[in-house]
């Protein structure tokens, strides 16, 4: 008997009759033996509901206040969707119950809106799995030290999910979604792109931090750091599809590294349009540009990716980092208006229109080379890199938007994705 | 400065619109000096939307744990709408913080769907009114002791705006709702029905339990209780209405019985289709009859309004009773079946067709004559009565439904209702 975590995201509890189907594959697990834990997320759309009203009543607040107010209105969501699974299961034939996460609970910081998980009481939980029945517990919520809701986020129940199996020593989490798993890159993109059947969680994080939105990042860290087998699958194979086989299916996230990885040098390719690209040119290179420049930019609470600095000439040097879409606007006049000025620098130039391309994988910790071969790919393709980033399993770069598809689709290729996988 | 309670009904909650309307008055009242806690129902429509997905996923279960989580369901309705005021509130300037009912906590047993408030802990609401922001705490719900959301039932929310009242000791409660008070009969069946300017406790106690449905019964046995001034008004006045005339507007309901209650002898015409008659007849007239056909009737849950036993003749007697629409089948079922047998009845005979209708005044106590003048008006008009009960406050009636709205009408004008108010 293992203690298995499933995890149902939105589309998923979308109607009824989804989440009877839900309720079906449960009861097929439970059946099976198991003891299990089910984290749904909100019926699809009623988060978005709800926040729209709040939207309407007071469209630019930004006090602690209004975050509280805003998780208490969220939690509501997931507080509906798990009752309604209880129910579902009930009606399956199996007793079960739901708790919101003031009930298990789940603690958290008081950071409204995006609030982290501190502890998990497991004991209520166990009490009820040890009776026999079905607990469900609601994902994205948690209550904070002065007995206020909180919410984790957007994807939050993924992070919930995992946070719960870590807390009860789950044998496995399973994160059913909307895709059948966590592929080499985006199909859409690369039709050739394939399904890994396992991928480290560190590339996952790496993935999972450059536009593969399969989870939510922080639930991959969750699961990295407690050791927490997770596996990513879908929740539109037919509920009754044999179990075994249901087990192995979809991207299993594990945390041992040497489990046959040693084939695969380089997982996937991720890539995203999310970024612009900032330079400050002509900067006067002494100690404590570095932290003028981005101090300033992290006291806008603007979040920096990438950042490069050029080597220096002429006691002058360049300094360029990548930001996301939305801080664009507010950080160029930053910079322009405040920052270059007190610096003595010479210019501050923007693009909005790159993209960032990333190969990653773990095994580029012990083969040389890799990152050369990206290079050469993209050089056979005439495309430019303006940017070059590195870290122990991943090497990203940025280039004009335009020639994003045409890197992703050659790396791709030159890296061997397309070919079945030999792990 | 006043201690108040707000009551906002469902349809007051209806909108973002509307939500922002009761946020304006809330806060008008406020910056008149007033320490506002504010009660919502959840936004129309919505309790029924959360109950009816419950029920395309289990149509008829009637387990604990069913009903248990259907609490959980609807208990979300309120706490998104207290949330939703509180941001509204906020938009209007003022600080405000929202409560669910376990976070109050208002305690309750553990009747899931029709939970009884057993307490409530004043403590944090009244931390943060002396702080000066208004509560919004959500009405019809509240945590057993073993840490499960209940609710109240139907109307719950008038309850826990009275007991929120009696907790806070608060100077007044008002209740916002769809009507402008409460009325001699039905406007609608009698057009010259009079607004009352005040009704005591006991008085609305017997109308809200006869069809005048203003308000859930067992808040005005709460406001009795706890000698919790209750005020029923529109929540349709402007927000803006001047707040002096706003707080002497709709219906005070009163506990103290010797304010300028003199003159009005009969307060109100009460009626209601709701009820069905049974007979059981030719019954031995023996010690245990009554036992023994109420007995059983209770048994199967069914609640007994009117109960009436003939007078013996041969040593039989006859035992007729009144039940809700919804559980006469089953009883005469009951009847005929188990009850009848063993008891050597003769008969069972069931009549669906009645009205039962109520005078109601806190007058007759000390004023003779007034039952006989209602039997008097009824006789005039050709109405036959098949059933009589009385109590110190009302006279109740049960006729043929057919005649139903001539004797409402009969009565309002014999008891000088459709006249100015003395008092």
């Amino acid at each position: 008997m293992s203690l298995i975590v499933h995890k149902y995201g939105g589309t998923s509890m979308g109607s009824t009759e989804r989440i009877s189907n839900v309720a079906k594959r449960v009861a097929k697990w439970a059946r099976a033996g198991h003891q299990m834990v089910v984290v749904p997320s909100a019926m699809s759309g009623e988060t978005n509901r709800l926040l729209g009203l709040a939207k309407e009543l007071a469209p630019s607040s930004l006090t602690d206040a209004y975050y509280r107010e805003l998780d208490m209105l969220a939690a509501t969501g997931e507080q509906a969707s798990s009752a309604l699974l209880a129910i579902a299961l009930q009606a399956q034939g199996l007793e079960s119950v739901s708790y919101a996460g003031w009930q298990v609970p789940i603690r958290t910081n008081s950071a409204y809106t995006k609030a982290r998980i501190e502890s998990i009481d497991d004991q209520r939980v166990r009490a009820d799995l040890a009776e026999g029945k079905v607990v469900i517990v609601t994902g994205f919520q948690g209550l904070d030290d002065l007995g206020n809701i909180t919410t984790l986020g957007r994807g939050g129940s993924d992070t919930s999910a995992v946070a719960v199996a870590a807390a009860m020593k789950a044998d496995e989490c399973l994160i059913y979604t909307d895709v059948d798993g966590v592929y080499t890159t985006d199909p859409r993109v690369v039709p050739e792109a394939r399904r890994l059947q396992t991928v480290s969680f560190e590339e996952m994080l790496e993935m999972a931090s450059m536009g593969s939105k399969v989870l939510q990042i922080r639930s991959v860290e969750f699961a990295g750091k407690y050791k927490v087998k997770l596996r990513v699958l879908s929740s539109f194979t037919p509920w009754d599809i044999d179990i075994v086989e249901e087990a192995k299916s979809g991207t299993l996230i594990t945390f041992e590294e040497d489990e046959n990885m040693e084939q695969a040098i380089v997982s996937g390719i991720a890539f995203t349009r999310d970024e612009t690209k900032i330079s400050v040119l002509g900067v006067p290179d002494k100690p404590g540009v570095a932290y003028q420049i981005l101090g300033a930019v992290a006291d806008a609470n603007v979040e920096v990716d990438m950042i490069i600095q050029n080597i220096s000439k002429d006691g002058k040097t360049d300094f360029s980092f990548t930001v996301n879409h939305g801080d664009y606007a507010k950080t160029m006049d930053l910079l322009k208006n405040t920052v270059v000025p007190k610096l003595g620098a010479q210019e501050v130039v923007g693009d909005t229109k790159i993209c960032k391309v990333s190969i990653v994988g773990i095994g580029m910790r012990s083969h040389v080379g890799v990152a050369s071969t990206m290079f050469r790919v993209l050089s056979e393709e005439g495309i430019n890199i303006q940017m070059i980033s590195t870290s122990e399993i991943k090497t990203s770069v940025v280039i004009d938007e335009k020639y994003m598809e045409l890197a992703v689709k050659a790396l791709h290729k030159a890296f061997g994705l397309d070919q079945a996988p030999v792990r």
